[in-house]
């Protein structure tokens, strides 16, 4: 059996400009999820990840709609509260899609910690824009009060909480999933959202308020299990060079060096492109056969090497 | 190894009157993980249940603040999101304790649903109390926009909603979790505030707005698992005859037909000690070794049968 960690991008499950609603999240999940159970009855065992970008942000969005009745969480408890909340929608829908092909497997949630390190220099520049937006008045006050770090966005008009994106070390939860997706029983929805990042201190660990980016976690987590592929899921076909303009070209097999060069050449942005090329690099050179990017909708043309652009070693 | 479920009730967790910080309910957690990382080093393989009641109320609260801005989540849907908060922080806890004493486990958590029957007589009889009160106008409005079931209570001077609490029938990720504490290598949080229900409706698993009592689901999770014993925690030594009375009297090992004519008899609270007995009763009669209720400062003395109340089926 191949395994594969296969992560699905946020805006899959919430796409721009649509309601943040149970129904709507649970038909884009479902519509994903056709072609999930179709990879794993072809033969897969499998991971699944997640990003959570605007469901947390609506967590902490209620969190201060209601500050002076409840506590607000920090960030870390947000993170696993929307695992929580995104894992069930997504088990439900692929639930349903297994069933519908009489495909058995249970499918799990697991809740995961992603180990970052207390000295990476996100901590000391907060980048990661989250949350609702203020005034400046307000941001000034949440500066005080909090000791958080807020930011303008002249665009939105408002300002933002800004907090450190690490790079992710160690998945802490990579052996049991390993465990059960290699069962063949089961298949498991982790580090959702790139995982509640907690860092090691005096040998224990403890959460911090900052996020982990989905792509870079889910080749963490590939690599923590030792999957055969990674496949990153997204809203174009596949990697593409001077992308927009009329002289773009999609790529379809490249070496990590090839990809290495292009992603210095700064052909890919920082927020979209470039961590999926980044985490792909990252794993195939940590032993992975190959890293996938392409659409939900390719999917099974790109796993027989016909669509999308497949990242490899050598 | 001697496999248990331990089910932790919700006011242990977060106790009458603190307010429902983080590091409030981290802090109890340590204290109850101290007694279960004694228990699991002494050779238990176990899987833990919590309750979710005062953490389910608040994320209501929550979503009702921020409604105009963020569309309000069903109630399985809250039910997935307090099983990632409490989850993560019993996990960050029990991780603590277990390095503590240099146990080694890896704590997971999983989320859990929980089917329960459509054609239970609770759905047609919404009798649990959940989430934030309302005036009566606003209950009206409520019911009106919703469809949701109000009642008055008058001590607390208000409305507040009312939801079916139905029996639960499997737990839809026992086998898994079986196999992972078998393993003998980690422990699993599962069925957290009695687990997400959802029922069976043309083959597939639906969500449904309801709770389920979580010593119920604790018994229904230790029988899907078919572990050797069924322990809840609670606030108290054990299950008491005529309880506060002066002639209050302690139960020691009772079989599971004396603890049915006491519970016939009314001894017992519905919402307190009630469902604990119950639940103790369906394990041991469906095969389990033994039921145990005691507080958590007593359970290595409750293991060697010196303290709490022991039901058992002979």
């Amino acid at each position: 059996m191949t395994t594969a960690v296969v992560a699905v991008g946020g805006n899959a499950i919430l796409k721009r400009g649509q309601l943040p609603t149970m129904d709507n999240q649970l038909q884009n999940l479902r519509s994903i999820s056709k072609h999930i159970a179709a990879m794993v009855s072809g033969g897969y065992n499998i991971s699944l990840s997640h990003g959570n970008g605007p469901q947390v942000g609506d967590i902490l969005l209620q969190n201060e709609a209601a500050k002076y009745e409840v506590p607000p969480m920090p960030l870390d408890v947000c993170v696993a509260q929307s695992q929580g909340m995104i894992g069930y929608l997504f088990q439900q829908a692929l639930t349903e899609e297994l069933e519908t092909i009489r495909c058995q497997r249970t499918v799990l949630c697991m809740l995961t910690r992603v180990i970052v390190d207390p000295g990476d220099e996100a901590f000391s520049r907060p980048s990661k824009p989250i949350g609702p937006y203020y005034t400046a008045a307000e941001a000034e006050q949440m500066e005080l009060s909090t000791g958080c770090v807020m930011r303008e966005d002249r665009a939105r008009g408002g300002w933002c909480r800004v907090v450190p994106s690490p790079r992710p070390v160690e998945i802490v939860e990579a052996a049991p999933i390993s465990r059960l997706i290699c069962s063949g029983r089961d298949l498991v929805i982790a580090a959702g959202g790139g995982g509640i990042p907690v860092v090691r201190q005096d040998g224990r660990l403890v959460g911090v308020e900052a996020v982990v980016d989905k792509d870079l976690a889910s080749a963490c987590l590939a690599k923590g299990m030792k999957v055969d592929l990674l496949i990153m899921l997204t809203d174009v076909d596949g990697v593409y060079l001077e992308h927009g303009s009329p002289r773009e070209r999609l790529l379809g097999e490249i070496t990590a060096d090839e990809a290495e060069r292009y992603l210095r050449e700064g052909h890919f942005y920082a927020g979209s492109m470039g961590p999926k090329v980044e985490a792909a690099i990252a794993f195939v050179r940590a032993g992975g056969r190959k890293a996938i990017i392409t659409r939900p909708e390719l999917l099974h043309t790109a796993l027989s090497s016909k669509a999308g652009t497949q990242i490899v070693n050598r």
